[in-house]
């Protein structure tokens, strides 16, 4: 349930975090197909046998992990299908319809100098299963990542915040596991959390959670969430949290200007392939440019452990961005608690305007910590 | 067998695109992992099938497309496990040892404003597929596809010329098939081919062909391909060309200059997530620059259906680029032959220079045909 586009937030909703409780039996929905194939983990594997005596007689064998169903112990011979595909492909549920999870491998070509997955690829894994999650829950309509009776309605989702957090930047070649769901974010918002785990440890190596609201696709205002939509998505509303509270980025990003901010590069412009479908500059394509007024060194020595982008304003290949950016001395979280590794080296707060009319397109913080000399 | 490195050609070395046999027996190359569950195209599929009556017994069941084996027969019921999960991970070999493949789903963050694959994003899955069969080939060293015997000796590969030649693009969601294989180029080059297929129909939608040479990664001189890496290769070299000869682009591609282009847009700046391992601008990014200087309606309008980049030189973060772009008149292949779809609508020569001292880094030939109306 994702969008490239973004805009401006002008509405008067009430965004918090709102701790909702799941509506678990909240009406039906048309055409949801659900998968239940990993269905607490274990293998689903369906066959249809047809006897070759009584050729029109079909009977349907079931099992899971082998258990035998139907007089027969089915057992797949030993192949190298450990892996669903679909889980590689295009993704699939698990844990019933309140989790879907896609695995990635780091390809050649998603990883920076230093040979580990960038903040831009992250970012591109969180909206492709974003995105193959509402496929696969059936309630897809015709655009990226709206609903059927958005759709109908003209209406398209907006993010208008995401923190990531990264504990560890993944190897070319490695495998990630990405998990993500949806709960409702106050009464006219919805939030969309990941955790990506190593696929082979399970070791949890990020963690992010975003704030989606409606949009007029035409109007570009905002929208109240239609009921009918409501009733769409609260079937995949979970209650549970990736970022824990206490660190949790809801503060306010503070506008640079030029009078703060320590660095500025000018004449960024969008290129042809920046622009999504709806000829707008895509989400991830922010981060690029955002790192282009962080000094060279900090790129070189550190790795980005958080970044938390705030989108204010839709950008077009016409408009040309200024990148700001300036250390802070910020700290996040509690100071007395005894996650060390959140404690940053570096932080900084960025702003991309337009160059022209100076307003805000996007204002970002990030966090960094030195690189491990042993890497 | 790809490096994101490319240098001038200074070598005097007959890269013309040799019919040299194949050499079928010629050696044994430890660790090749030969995974033939696709042989023939035809999903083989196994199982082993217990009776309840009598506990202990297994009588193995094999089919092949639902044909009846041993009294039953078997169907898989209407689920996704048609794929090798190999295949699309990273890949694998098919017919021996000499074609490798891999399987890709187009992602929502590869495709362009019309929701088809980029050229870009073919040029990526280009590079990604080499590199798998290079690892999964069993002779891989520590480098961007260098083999053992060229680690050793600090030598890496360097692509001098690369012809993409697009049918049609895949859309978001479609799945393809690359095939990709490797033969001698004259005495001191290599050719890599490949071949795209959409995964459903087989029809071929794109075929590409390169051509390889070695480089010291310390001098940055050209080498020969010392013996010892000529062992590791030439088993898996195959006589098999992707792109017929009489579609082949070998000729010249012309230095486009303030004089001759026709527009210029200056001041490209390569991003820090530009750079490769290397810290060298990545061979595909090259390709967006390229499209700076091609006007918009031509963007908007036209499908590029053929590129032809010919790398001369590196390029640094430190570098600024010039983009400029050029109308021809130049007709590729036979004016003759009934392959009407071959004629473009537009061709252009562009070229991608320093703006300092206005020495070439790319040169480079497109071709272009109007969208379909029906699109």
């Amino acid at each position: 349930m994702a969008t490239i586009n973004k805009i401006g937030l002008q509405g008067k909703w009430n965004l918090s975090n709102a701790k909702k409780e799941n509506v678990m039996n909240n009406g039906k929905v048309l055409g949801v197909d659900f998968n239940y194939s990993h269905y607490h983990n274990k293998r689903r594997f369906s066959l249809v046998i047809k006897s070759c005596n009584h050729g029109s007689t079909y009977k349907k064998v079931d099992t899971i992990n082998g258990t035998k169903v139907n007089g027969l112990q089915v057992v797949e011979a030993p192949k190298k299908l450990s892996t669903d595909v679909a889980l590689v492909t295009n993704g699939k549920f698990v844990e019933g319809r309140f989790v879907f999870r896609q695995i990635f491998v780091i390809r050649s070509y998603e990883i920076g100098p230093d040979r580990t997955a960038t903040m831009e690829t992250l970012m591109n894994f969180l909206q492709e299963t974003a995105l193959n999650h509402v496929t696969s829950s059936g309630i897809g309509g015709d655009g990226f990542g709206a609903t059927r009776e958005m759709s109908l309605r003209k209406l398209i989702w907006v993010v208008t915040r995401i923190q990531v957090q990264v504990q560890r930047y993944s190897k070319w070649g490695e495998e990630i596991e990405i998990d993500t769901w949806v709960d409702a974010a106050g009464k006219n918002g919805m939030r969309r959390d990941w955790i990506i785990r190593d696929r082979c440890t399970k070791e949890i190596i990020t963690k992010a959670t975003s704030t989606w609201v409606i949009m007029n696709r035409e109007t570009r205002r905002l929208s109240k969430i239609p009921e009918e939509v409501r009733r769409e998505l609260s079937p995949f509303y979970i209650h549970r949290i990736a970022v824990a509270s206490e660190e949790r980025d809801c503060e306010k990003i503070d506008k640079l200007t030029d009078g703060t901010a320590e660095t500025t590069q000018s004449g960024l412009a969008p290129r042809w392939n920046d622009m999504d479908v709806n000829q707008h500059v895509n989400n991830v394509k922010y981060i690029g440019w955002i790192l282009e007024s962080v000094p060279i060194k900090v790129l070189e020595d550190y790795n980005m452990t958080s970044m938390t982008l705030e989108f204010r304003r839709e950008c077009t290949q016409s408009n040309m961005l200024e990148s700001m950016t300036c250390p802070t001395e910020r700290v996040i979280g509690e100071s007395d608690n005894n996650s060390v590794n959140r404690k940053p080296d570096l932080q900084y707060t960025h702003l991309l305007r337009l160059q022209d009319d100076k307003r805000d397109v996007v204002r970002a913080r990030s966090e960094w910590k030195l690189k491990q000399s042993q890497q």
